[in-house]
């Protein structure tokens, strides 16, 4: 699907115009924990073509960059067509060096030059960046962020990852790990976790949203929720919580409440310390619609003073499942335009 | 006192160099809620005289205005030998219009141009700013944060200050109120304020550390607290706790511990959002020492991932009271070297 019929790609505001004059189209790669995606994105953003693999069955590095040749076969006649390959990892990168320090659900991806070992069997240019701050540009690029050059990105599923937009650039910190919205504490007493206490994520982790509705359930609380998973706790997930909240059911409504009030802690907490112009909200529970965005929007009003309330704005993502794959193409693109 | 024998003022790191042509002293006007200080400071960071005035005394607009014609009057032979006006408040401002919304301690200061005032009646560029954000001029351009390029500043007092420096220049944010650190939620669950919820500033401004050691006192704990303030409450000052603490008193110990504990949480989610490459402190409970930094740099790696705590410092602030002051001068330099 085309979105614009442009060949420029604007990144956050018009301000900073990624202008590239190779028209050639880039492959962006999302490595996740479970499924590695990759898809050939041209510089609209549109998806061109796609493949994905198993994580399981590619993991080791050797098999892992067959997995990159397979891509270049399919998308083209060899390696002329590309312009480059961006690659989007859940963990720790140093951006400059296209370097991954760690990645915490992948075994054996720790201290790889991966976008030297790229450029090395493939003769491309690569970039490597956290998979939050590639999905961050692809909506800044072609999505929800194109109005705004101050914005700050929270992805919510197992974890909430984060990035944050300065003038219209990814920001990475002095050492390219900024962006970690998921380990700010909303509670100093909290939970223990290598990360520290209280980290926002061991709220409103997907996990810990099934286990709330668990637990009412559990307590004889009454709920639709019994309906839509048969009587089976092992089918709650968020999307049917999510399912009976819009309902009115009062069980997941309260849920949904209780996450939100925690993501405005942070979201709070964030708008007083940066004032960006908009909080953009991504990953699969940020797709539940008003039963997420009308307690959030009220629950980060009551907590900030009104000269900031009044001027932050909190919406979700556009690009949806696509996000990561357009935005660590959109990698290569932001450097092939300097 | 001359700190640097140069022209040249450095703002966070070799970056960005401010390069007055001029060399024309500046008038820094330090607005606090207690006292109105006025130096005038050359481009070493040096102040070459100062005058001052109770804030009750000047409260009202003209007499305000008064007060800056004595600085000129005082300063030099008229409006000619000084290169301008920069002024920090203690509220909300808008840099760029150089407009105050409101001060929270000073009535009768909401919605004031001041900048544009002081131009009008003075013929004299000027500029307005938060204080903190002065502060954290004055400190990048002439003391702690001379070597960074990305750091985060706080001041402690009354209430908890902040500024972000991003890439060596001061970040405000979309709206210009950005560096809020104290509002910055520590407990989702905490006290109830006009800015939020636990909001960091009401866990360590200067009242609670004396409401803590009181508090102490009152239950009958052993303190050479009592002998220090000679059994009178009301003598007890964060600087008499500071002095026990470093004395062994194991009650002022404790809170400074808790006040560090407090400090670090906050630290903590500012170094997993922004990553800078320090955190500097100051107020007048920053220099305390050993006793508030020791405690300070323990608990934050206790909350930080090593990836992180391995690539975090936080110092204290050096320039001390002249901070302010000489941080408004920096605001009319770094407008002049553009």
């Amino acid at each position: 699907m085309k979105r614009r019929a442009n060949s420029h790609l604007r990144c956050a505001g018009s301000g900073t115009i990624m202008k590239t004059n190779r028209h050639r189209p880039a492959i962006g790669i999302d490595f996740g924990g479970t499924a590695v995606k990759a898809g050939l994105v041209d510089e609209t953003g549109a998806v061109l073509d796609r493949i994905q693999a198993a994580t399981a069955d590619i993991r080791a590095r050797p098999a892992w960059l067959d997995f990159v040749g397979q891509c270049l076969h399919r998308f083209g006649d060899g390696r002329r067509r590309v312009a480059g390959i961006g690659v989007g990892v859940p963990g720790f990168t140093d951006f400059k060096r296209g370097y991954i320090y760690n990645l915490t659900n992948v075994p054996g991806w720790t201290r790889v030059p991966l976008a030297g070992m790229i450029k090395k069997r493939f003769g491309l240019s690569a970039f490597v960046d956290n998979d939050v701050n590639a999905f961050a540009l692809g909506e800044c690029a072609y999505g929800a962020g194109r109005r705004y050059r101050q914005a700050v990105f929270a992805t919510l599923g197992t974890g909430v990852g984060g990035a944050v937009v300065i003038d219209g650039r990814l920001y990475r910190g002095a050492y390219s790990m900024a962006g970690e919205i998921g380990h700010m504490s909303i509670n100093l007493h909290g939970r223990l976790t290598p990360e520290g206490r209280g980290g926002l994520e061991t709220y409103v982790g997907n996990m810990q949203i099934v286990a709330a509705a668990a637990r009412g359930l559990r307590t004889g609380r009454r709920s639709i929720l019994r309906n839509l998973i048969k009587n089976d706790l092992q089918r709650l997930t968020p999307k049917t919580i999510a399912l009976a909240a819009r309902r009115g059911d009062p069980l997941s409504c309260e849920i949904f409440d209780a996450m939100a009030d925690c993501l405005a802690t942070t979201f709070a907490s964030v708008t007083y310390l940066l004032q960006p112009e908009v909080i953009i909200v991504g990953g699969g529970v940020a797709q539940s619609g008003r039963v997420l965005f009308d307690p959030l929007h009220r629950h980060l009003r009551e907590r900030l003073h009104p000269f900031f309330a009044d001027r932050i704005r909190v919406i979700p993502a556009v690009l949806g499942a696509d996000a990561g794959l357009i935005g660590c193409a959109a990698l290569v693109f932001q450097a092939e335009s300097g």
